[in-house]
């Protein structure tokens, strides 16, 4: 049988996402990997797929080839279309609402800013001592917000385990991609708590993998140079797509 | 009779999208306008409502009092419980979907970066170009994803007017405060002529009323002393905020 979706993707915590995501629900799916390395990112082909010409994105074959992109969207996208015993998604409105809630914490905040410092702090080709700070601190700040939300003794952020875990989960594994080797996860214990109580979890340990860029923060550990080597690695299609960009005024 | 729904608020793009939001669908609702000033958002009270210590949030006191935060969360929030005729989100299920992607691309993309623009060249210390030109290089490269997507005539972002509209309206809005006076909307012509028809709304007029921050960059324009008079009036409380998070490693 045909599959029931085409996932295009990068193992990135974005990426990471929705194979999740797809293993939990055991959908059935193809993946294209998205090569950065030749901007196929920006083909034609794919813009009508993604406008915005950034993984992820799916093509629902079962629903008249239907395409969502942006992680978040997605992931509500699969909770609505294909997820009739709420596994991602609580049945109870109020549950429900908060898992969108922690959802939208992630995409407009965790995301974004753990995104700007491995920016500065692995592939921007100055060192710019103001922006690491700011957006590492920021890091930090929004770890202590989990945290605080842990405290009252729950074991996922939003009733049961929802989109709102995925969607932290893939970014908070990769911590010290952000904030370096000297940095520990277990500063926020309850957070390192939560963090392998999702890890257990089967669809989490498939949709994992491949990690193309960054490694786990907080089970394992790379060498600096090691990391280092990947960063430069990375930093070459991440500015080249800049310089391409620039050049198209896009 | 006492109000439904009680807005912690200040007049910044994300604060107006939920001003916006009840103007649509008539909700009777109160302002609290937070004191950024004096940090009232870090207080227990507030942080009780919205963990992350920030604005918008909102207490719907039809519903039990239930605590909703982060603007695109409350969006889907009064989308689902307070808006019987799809004024805020599309009925058709495709088109409630591609609304709720470009929510998130707003979310995760033109928020968090057009916001980090607004940071480099309004208010940080130092002035940075590296940052200031890869925040407003983004911007713009977002904006020129929205002129590609108006390309084929459609008069809305998805669909009908939606949640969509509002969160990308707010924020492009105000390009000049992130761009710079020399910036003209005008170089995307379709954004720009969308720009006018939401704003022709009535609700929008409304909902965007008062913007404590920061001006609109299309319609009218405001002298570079004056912008630089808000930027250093804004610094003040955005600093004495990232100070206050370090004291208390937050």
């Amino acid at each position: 049988m045909a599959p029931q979706i085409t996932l295009y993707t990068v193992g990135t915590p974005n990426g990471q996402k929705v194979s999740i995501a797809l293993d939990e629900l055991k959908i059935d799916h193809k993946v294209h990997q998205i090569q950065f390395s030749t901007n196929e990112q920006k083909e034609e082909w794919f813009l009508k797929i993604n406008p915005n010409g950034r993984i992820p994105a799916i093509v629902d074959h079962s629903r008249g080839d239907f395409a969502v992109f942006e992680s978040g969207a997605i992931l509500l996208y699969l909770a609505e279309h294909h997820d009739p015993d709420h596994i991602l998604l609580p049945e109870d409105p109020n549950q429900k609402s908060e898992a969108i809630q922690w959802l939208m914490w992630q995409m407009g905040g965790l995301g974004p800013m753990q995104g700007q410092a491995n920016h500065f702090f692995r592939y921007a080709p100055e060192k710019i001592p103001y922006g690491i700070k700011r957006y590492q601190d920021e890091t930090k700040r929004l770890y202590s917000v989990m945290e605080r939300r842990f405290a009252d003794g729950r074991d996922f952020l939003a009733g049961p385990y929802s989109v709102a875990d995925i969607a932290c989960f893939t970014w908070t594994a990769v911590n010290q991609w952000a904030l370096g080797p000297d940095f520990s996860i277990s500063d926020y214990p309850l957070v390192e708590k939560w963090l392998h109580r999702v890890a257990e979890r089967p669809a989490v340990v498939s949709g994992m993998k491949p990690s193309t860029i960054i490694q786990d923060g907080f089970r394992s550990k790379i060498t600096a140079a090691e990391a280092e080597a990947r960063a430069q690695e990375a930093a070459k299609w991440i500015l080249a797509e800049k310089e391409k960009n620039a050049e198209e005024k896009l």
